[in-house]
């Protein structure tokens, strides 16, 4: 906890937050600041808008300060009083809500050589930000984290020619597609590793339909912990045979050597699901980290229709699915409640600290 | 494993077992206050009440100290003997078997305002006993840890007037529950938290039905880890629609704080569960911890009916049931077998220690 | 991952594979070794064969090393180089291919009294390998690990006589089967513990059908941690009750006091399952230590048919099973992708070091 604490603290010290002083000038320009996005979400922020704007005597942080500061300080974890957490709490969401942006698939873009849609890969190191003041060694595949999703159909030929600007050997492995065992990616089984400065070329014809990944496939646990990792979305020939849906979400889930990221971000940098009321929300989980992640929708239910980009015989129904290391799920969400809606790992020392929201939170917003 | 070890052995040394010296008096004593008990048991505690009041020579305990203890001394977890590790382990379970009362629900008591069902849930820092001797920090709603369940008809309109003496803010998230967006309990993203002193009300109508559950949303990983949690159970409308049952329990899991905890309570301070020979048992279980908890049921198997409240349209059978932070599951259980069956955690280090059982171990029996 | 790594580096050690110095003509010796297995593992181990004996322009890990490995040097875990890195990762793949033998279950005998079968099982502290150079203090049934697997048909009458030569006392559960209270296997509960030189006898008729185990009871946490565990299978009496299939893999999974192991091994000392093309091969999943493990296949998907032995009404497909402890799960899998395809726990870290591949780590070769 103390390990958060403090880097919790030091981000919301980049973000403006003095935390255990006088940090109620910075809180309320981070406030501000989010002004813009308040009005989408819900009557909750309307009212504290108003009630930010009001004497001080109404602004609850304030009055909670000098009423129980004092007596609290000693209590409180990290040695700070109730209105220094509630502002961390506070400046957390306020900055999020004022700036999610809508989460999107970066897609892979490819060439036509005849048939076969040909893609390249450069997997690099580089630096990458997990959220505002948070920058850490990574790896990627051509420069963004998770990298780029690829999307094709059932029965398509594909190539990848993967390069390796790493300063190690690498592979990728395409995970949940069937591919000639030489396609595999697994050094010194079905490939030599690919060095430093050299190129490989995958060829296979993508099957089956579903939601699958590409990582590597040597030194895994540091190279898909350091971000060498993507979806690998196969839509299926047949569309009638997956449930409808009106808009889609990959949601990718790390929690190691970049800590707890949700398509490369850690709250409040995650971006933000939006759909309009009545819409029906596809959701495709997919971890690829080391430690299970039971993935909690407030306000509605999901409905369960894949595991692994297989449609289940007898879907369910629940409000938290925990997802394994490799696991792949689909989640179908009727969009039935208007409002700002929490989305968030249950694993409740994945996303919240004694300084408020981090790691593994979004938002699904229905308007 | 020192640390359990050590917790321990101060656990026994307070029910007056004196580990690794002269606790054959104590021991006997622990054993003697379990009789009222053994009759219920079995036909082991029969045998072994038998054993006990026979010469020394049979009394395993003794004659193992004899034969083996000097060699078996410097091997053993903690320097202690096979007759002392096999006193802690009996200590515990004849603790339990003398002492453990019949699991029951409190329930949450309302008034009536109208159509209205009105709750009051006051949160509070007190000191929780997880069993003799261990007493620790905790966080209650209404003194009771859980807190009182809740339990409503589908279709019910209910308040909930929260108050807050804690010396921090707080929140309540009505976990599986349809409300409202701004009765979703998120501080500064449906409310403004809850500062000491205060008092907020949610109102909504109560569904789906299901096994359901209440807990803080502010501070969370500490507060629902020192205890405010409680369940929720929304009763079907049209009960047709549920498996049929004769009676049921709740099973609140918690890993954290406190501690491993089944209903607040460690073994052997856990109750148990009772059934007739021949009645159907409805366990609701609900994990409010940070890990998962693979429960385990000797002796007969679960049907698993129901995930997160909603029920399965292709329930299965099982003897262990992964249920993962946030997860609810239903379990039917026939007790077709008499006798005192195990039922724990199959992380066994969640269960086990060198000197015998602890936290989320209980006992079904089927008289 | 520095414990791993040093551990890993030790282990190349004894293969005579020397880490970040004149390793060459270990690596060369260790490869060579190989040959026999390389024929039967599919066309790039037959490409990398001839390309280890053409000139060292072509040999990738020299090529590697000159360009790469001085820059590298420094970056890299634990301070070798890229050809160190990929020499290690190839040691370990290469020992394997060369020294796999076909997973088998060693049956536990029996003799008959009548119409019960009668077996013997006597506990022992023993010295284990779990790979090369790698010796665990451990404690076996019958002086194997996992110990025997007891195949018995539904209905049968079974009789255990069990000895315990430990230094400490045991019992024995029987996990999934239903049984006798008194012959349940918990300490105190149903039966005094079995002291250091004395024998407890176990009867009762085996049922239900399905994957089940046996397993220490008694200070488990430490006893199954070192090997007090097996499968126990017991076959259904009516055989069209159960999918059909050619043939059958026990993998029992474990995690603590003997390191990662699977059916007591780590890689790369684990056994290799074998299928030919179009068989339909059963793999019996037993989770026997104290985390969950996401057991992956690579190239052909995985048809889970039966949960802790109790067949699915709904089985589904998947390329990715967690298994928690306690649990059992039947996968089918359908043959029909030729070559040598990894098969391993998908959290990295059990699987995985910066030296290669180690811990739950086996492959499906078909042919």
């Amino acid at each position: 906890v103390a390990l958060i604490d403090l880097s919790r603290r030091g981000f919301l010290q980049k973000l403006g937050i003095v935390i255990g002083g006088a940090g109620v000038a910075g809180a309320a320009a981070a406030c501000g600041s989010g002004e813009s996005a308040n009005d989408k979400l819900g009557s909750y922020k309307q009212e504290q808008d108003a009630r930010l704007a009001a004497p001080a005597t109404s602004a609850p942080a304030a009055s909670a300060g000098m009423n129980h500061g004092g007596a609290v300080m000693q209590a409180q974890p990290g040695g700070h009083s109730v209105a220094d957490m509630d502002r961390a709490h506070e400046a957390g969401v306020t900055y999020y809500l004022a700036n999610a942006k809508e989460m999107t698939s970066r897609l892979l873009p490819f060439e036509l050589d005849g048939d076969t849609k040909v893609f390249r890969v450069t997997a690099r190191a580089m630096q990458w930000e997990t959220r505002p003041g948070d920058v850490k060694q990574a790896y990627t595949y051509n420069g963004v984290l998770p990298g780029p999703e690829v999307r094709v159909t059932e029965g398509e030929r594909v190539r990848f020619i993967v390069t390796n600007e790493l300063p190690e050997s690498t592979a990728v492995h395409w995970h949940g597609l069937y591919t000639p065992n030489k396609m595999d990616g697994v050094p010194y089984v079905t490939q030599p590793p690919i060095k430093p400065g050299e190129s490989f070329t995958y060829e296979f014809v993508a099957k089956p339909s579903g939601t699958h990944m590409y990582h590597s496939h040597h030194n895994a646990m540091e190279q898909v912990g350091k971000g060498l990792l993507g979806a690998f979305i196969v839509q299926p020939k047949d569309k009638t045979k997956y449930p409808a849906f009106d808009k889609e979400y990959t949601l990718v889930l790390n929690d190691t050597l970049l800590s707890f990221t949700l398509n490369g971000k850690s709250f409040p940098a995650t971006g933000i699901l939006k759909a309009k009321l009545g819409q029906r929300v596809l959701v495709r989980y997919i971890n690829e980290g080391l430690m299970n992640h039971p993935m909690h929708l407030h306000g509605m239910p999901m409905q369960i229709v894949a595991k692994d980009g297989y449609p289940l015989a007898s879907p369910y129904l629940c409000d938290t699915q925990d997802i394994a290391p490799g696991d792949r799920y689909d989640a179908l969400i009727e969009c039935t409640e208007p409002g700002a809606w929490a989305f968030h790992c249950h694993t409740l020392s994945h996303a919240e600290s004694p300084d408020g929201m981090f790691g593994l939170v979004t938002a699904l917003l229905v308007e």
